[in-house]
């Protein structure tokens, strides 16, 4: 399903997230989702088996620890692929507002699980 | 695949784009790819039979001219998809930079082929 049928604009679709850690679809294309999320704090460490998970910085910065390799440091436009299997912790001293690529279905805690997965919503 | 196994700074790819209308790869993820493309004028009408095309604006303005549905028009910082087997005709009057996300070996010029198909280029 290709989906929305109109142009969507990221940073108007942000102002519609309140919470952190919580992502929300913006657009669906070929079975993926673009999901976009304001991040603040520490997450959970978690991987996803079998899916590659796509991190593009849209404002401010994300450190991601991963799991038997150097943290990697993100900014502002820039992209990074954490692997399929790679256990990763993402972390931001401030807001952090990105959008991630992948399969759509694919819980934001992967094999953790627990009070801070997010249901599939809709911006 | 994941690829590259480090982050990607996107400003800094698309310095190293020459010509128009030939996406380069920026990552990988799933089996697909992040391409980055600089447009000016016109492409060709063509479609992607089973493809929905992502189009991410990162500078510039972009109309794309969809086969018996209006006209859209595209900003920096907006997402459209171009849903599977709709034909399309990008155009931009001025330079515009843009990231494509679609199934890794799908060509630019979907059925229509010809001199601007451009191949798997990494950037």
């Amino acid at each position: 399903m290709a989906h929305p049928p109109h142009p969507v604009r990221l940073t108007d679709l942000l102002t519609r997230i309140d919470g952190h850690w919580s992502p929300k679809i913006a657009a669906e294309a070929n079975g993926w989702h673009l999901k976009l999320v304001k991040v603040l704090g520490e997450f959970v460490w978690h991987a996803h088996d079998h899916v590659d998970e796509v991190f593009w910085i849209l404002a401010g910065e994300l450190t991601i620890h991963l799991d038997g390799r150097p943290d990697v440091h993100l900014h502002e436009g820039e992209v990074f692929v954490v692997p399929a299997g790679v256990r990763h912790l993402p972390y931001a001293e401030h807001e952090c507002h990105l959008a991630l690529l992948e399969p759509a279905g694919v819980p934001n805690t992967g094999d953790a699980g627990g009070t801070r997965t997010a249901a599939d919503v809709w911006l």
